[in-house]
């Protein structure tokens, strides 16, 4: 059993958000190796490298493959990657005729990379739609509550008496932003990785365009003129923007945690945590869970950084960095969103306590 | 399926330990939390705050317990912390007339910290197993091949001629103090953890320091004077010690990637990783793997210490990100010494090329 | 003496930047904070809550004002912002009669964030001038060399043979992207802070937005609805893109420190640096400072994030943060591109050697 | 001006600590490379490689040397460190018949970092110092204002009525646990450096030891079988020390801040900050610095242990990394320290309220 908090059996129940976890599980980044691989096998076709049927039939074979995953994580330990593993198995799926269709001048971080920018654009999806929805929902708050007083605070003191909406404000404005953000990157990431050995698309010859526009297209990605997989900034930027979500979300975990303190009373929950100790008590655990997340975030957000010193062609040790940074990153983000939205559904009351 | 490289189905050939994955496992970690409960059951018998057979009883149930996961993970969601539910399950268990001699006095904190140390215990073992073995693998490499010729590199330029030697000994001379401040550390770390409701053991009364002496006995931990939970010096010092043994390794595998470089040779090794394209080189994976774990361990460490501002009685925010990042730490800290265990091993000359 | 690298009477002579440290001094941090209540005092004038000529004199005074810092100093420690002392010393540089057209209905993090944001907009404008300037010097070393072959390494490994324009590819292309994202978060970032006490505007009455429209047109700022301050994604985000850069550089100077390798001598320095014990090294002093420059900036970041837990509607502790870090990012930014652009003037060759 | 928060003409009110500037001054680095310098001079003469009475010359020559700044600046620009110019000038000062008597031997790591133990040996005096006092004024107020009752507040909720003392025990316990690490690290820090060109100190012959036991001697340090300057665990190590320190006043601080919200009013301090807007205010300015500088030392730690991935025999890139963030980590220490004193003596009342 897992001792990552995301799948963790009974942690997981907290941590974990299955429809992020879902788009970043094992399964479909095969499925996104596998896409990667057709593709270029049906562009090797199209461009006249490989006889054109023979690309169709190792394409279609490469779709419908069936991946020995232990002769994958027995690769892994030897090469750190996993694309050695699976060309060999995939050229003996399709069989010793074609094995020319297959990954012919691709190469690892084609593969991987190219996998992890259609995980990225899933991922985008799922934030967008639930930042969209938090936005609605914070804003219908406002709309119900917004007029009710609230004693202002700054530096932890009471200021001077503010309305429940300018409370709100920093809450859902930022959320916004991160949308138009996430366009923004969605440009920058969502392009197709095509390099070969050494990054410089020379086995591919004259139809190294030709290339990689149709995988580009055949993925739904948009195409490149030059590899860009030691050029790490759009995926770091991402990063920084998953960051730049919880921190907002945590800024709301904090503000909640504080105003739901006896003694101020400024918001009433519904649905709190229970204690082992003292059952009478209500725990303000997803506002909580918002600040563990952005600080989480935040911590990782260094480690993708320093994974920007990529050397040379290919860094092995910057790039494995990332591996273990960002897909955390991602399903922290989703869960704060979650979160976020099941506290506003919560929230009973926000203001000055009558 | 996980998106943690330590569980991943194919990253986890590079990144997982399976010897620390089980001690850090879901299956231990209950097990601490049973075997706390069964030790306090136990103790409130003995200092007679519940008949002694119905407490025997009780620890006895709690010991041989079969836990629903799907309740405590739906607990966690709600609490935040897996003890509400595992009390009432353990109360379930060992029926009306006992339930007395369950959990008593005791809070979530104590059961969960108290499972930490146990864990961080056997921890401790491996990691102290590991390095010791790993010094004598550097020593004995350094007695074979110590006296051949290296140049010296100061700034990434050649200096003077060294030897392996000079190379070797700030690989392997970390690794005693290392072990020195192992077991130094283990000394603030192998406390049982006993506080009640608000860290202050009142509902225990005159009884507390004799169930907190009784539980620690029966978990093989010291015993304290007062709850150490609101304290997290020794958990964030612990983090530390991981991460300054996983940096000293990634110099040792910064340093190889480097000799490895072709042009200058200065290490050869068996059994490196392929290349999806290009069949006949030989990656230093497990060289340039130090490096990151390294990089990742030291990231998170910051994590570890933005937990130490853990605010009032208990804080859930900070508690929370202590678990998402010590067991990683952990992990990583493990696979990093079986690689350079690997790599030394796999060290079939180092020093100038002949 | 300072202890900090960037002002330090020696180490500045490596890591300071004149131009970058003149930004963010004290003094043109005072002129900034002058601006701001200057125009302030002439907004409450054009408006009409003061006498226009009132508003006029005292604008002009707070302009020309000679602000005594040991006064400020002292008011910092005890009230943790300078300016209630900075008003007290305007106020009575303005005289009694002009007291209302001073700072009235303004408050410290309006001043102090619209003055950051000034810096900021002049931040901007030195890095994007310099990024220009460096993409411009790349491009033009490619064009001298980059038909030279050379070495391909994917994880430093030998890989195939590519031309040095292939290895220059992902330095200079990432430059485009930054002084685009530069010029997508100047948008976000140059906005004149106005919220008054709680940051609700109240104090203004019905003037709170005419008058925040005129703040801004003096600054040279964007006009806002409402205040910012509370919600620090913006100031975030420049520090995220300061890394972004520093991160694109330090991969350069890793390149290049692997290159100027004696063994491979991919590339000739001019210019490098001396060693106290071997005076005929060459080391590449900047490449490695590039290295260094991107590793902290990363490290920074982490804590800019975690000053988005920005509770209520001013966190003392959060704000003070950023203080701490930004400004050395920024200066480690500039600093970072003024030793790249002269690490490429310095190439006397790259490629491999003859 | 500085844009330094310690050494800022207004924020250095805040945040700098004139003390512990002074211990990490420029001019007392200057005098601790000297002091090394000499020290090396007279073991020189000690062990008969140079005519003892011209090392002891040079010797009194170099500890009374003045030092021109600029020119180490302009040197430190060129070499990346401080220590060939710094050469040259003794050489100079020493005349040319007692050249032989400087720095024969040695190399720039070995007067850097020897010089940087002496900087930390100071720091931690200073440091245990404080901490000695701030543990009695806590134990002071525990024994004054202890029994007072308090609510117990756990995930920021209100819990079981608890005392002040137990409030005040994980404020005060961690103290004396830093006092034991401090003693332990001071062992492991208190090092001589010596190494000569690729740290072999081949150059040094059958004298190397002789000379370092000298050296060592003169400085007040232990002396050591070997050069450690390419093993920065005890460097690190001395850092996590740091964090760990404001580590535990942070949490004293964030308890402050929610003790003095008003609603609860669990603390009355003296002397809190004023706003600008709000005169009435009394913001627990020192409290919550306490908690900002232990999440910047928390951040910067994360570089410290990046730089253990120190390569070969020197790295240039990971040793200026340290010099970037371990002085800003001793002063926030240290102010960590005489802010909590401080905050410590303004309490009139704490518990709550009557």
């Amino acid at each position: 059993m897992s001792a990552s908090v995301f799948d963790h059996p009974w942690l997981g129940g907290l941590f974990g958000d299955p429809e992020m976890a879902e788009i970043w599980s094992a399964e479909r980044q095969m499925a996104h190796m596998l896409a990667f691989e057709a593709a270029w096998s049906r562009a090797l076709g199209a461009c006249g490298r490989v006889d054109a049927e023979i690309a169709e039939a190792a394409a279609a074979a490469i779709a419908a493959a069936r991946i020995d995953l232990g002769d994958i994580r027995a690769g892994m330990a030897q090469d750190g990657v996993p694309v050695p593993r699976l060309v060999k198995q995939l050229q003996a799926i399709v069989g010793p005729e074609a094995v020319a269709a297959v990954h012919k001048g691709a190469t690892s971080q084609d593969v991987v990379d190219s996998a992890l920018v259609l995980t990225l654009k899933e991922t985008t999806g799922l934030l967008a739609f639930r930042i969209t929805e938090l936005e609605s929902a914070l804003i219908d708050l406002d709309a119900r509550q917004g007029e009710a007083p609230l004693m202002g605070r700054t530096r932890m003191q009471a200021a001077t008496e503010i309305t429940v909406s300018d409370r709100l404000r920093p809450w859902h404005q930022p959320l916004a932003a991160h949308l138009e953000r996430l366009a923004e990157i969605a440009r920058h990431v969502e392009r197709v990785q095509v390099g070969g050995a050494s990054g410089d698309r020379k086995a591919l010859g004259a139809d190294a365009q030709e290339i990689t526009d149709q995988v580009a297209e055949s993925l739904g990605l948009a195409s490149t003129g030059s590899a860009w997989h030691a050029k790490r900034d759009a995926v770091a930027e991402y990063a920084g923007l998953l960051s730049l979500i919880t921190g907002t979300l945590g800024k709301i975990g904090q503000d909640i945690c504080l105003m739901a303190q006896q003694g101020l009373d400024e918001i009433k929950l519904s649905g709190g945590g229970g204690s082992s100790a003292m059952p009478h008590k209500q725990n303000p655990v997803g506002a909580e869970l918002l600040v563990t997340l952005a600080r989480f975030n935040a911590v990782q957000l260094s480690g993708m950084h320093q994974a920007l010193i990529h050397e040379q062609e290919r860094s092995g040790a910057a790039w494995a960095l990332e591996w273990m940074l960002l897909p955390q990153m991602a399903q922290a983000t989703a869960r704060a969103l979650s979160t976020a939205q099941g506290l506003v559904g919560n929230i009973a009351r926000i203001g000055a306590p009558g």
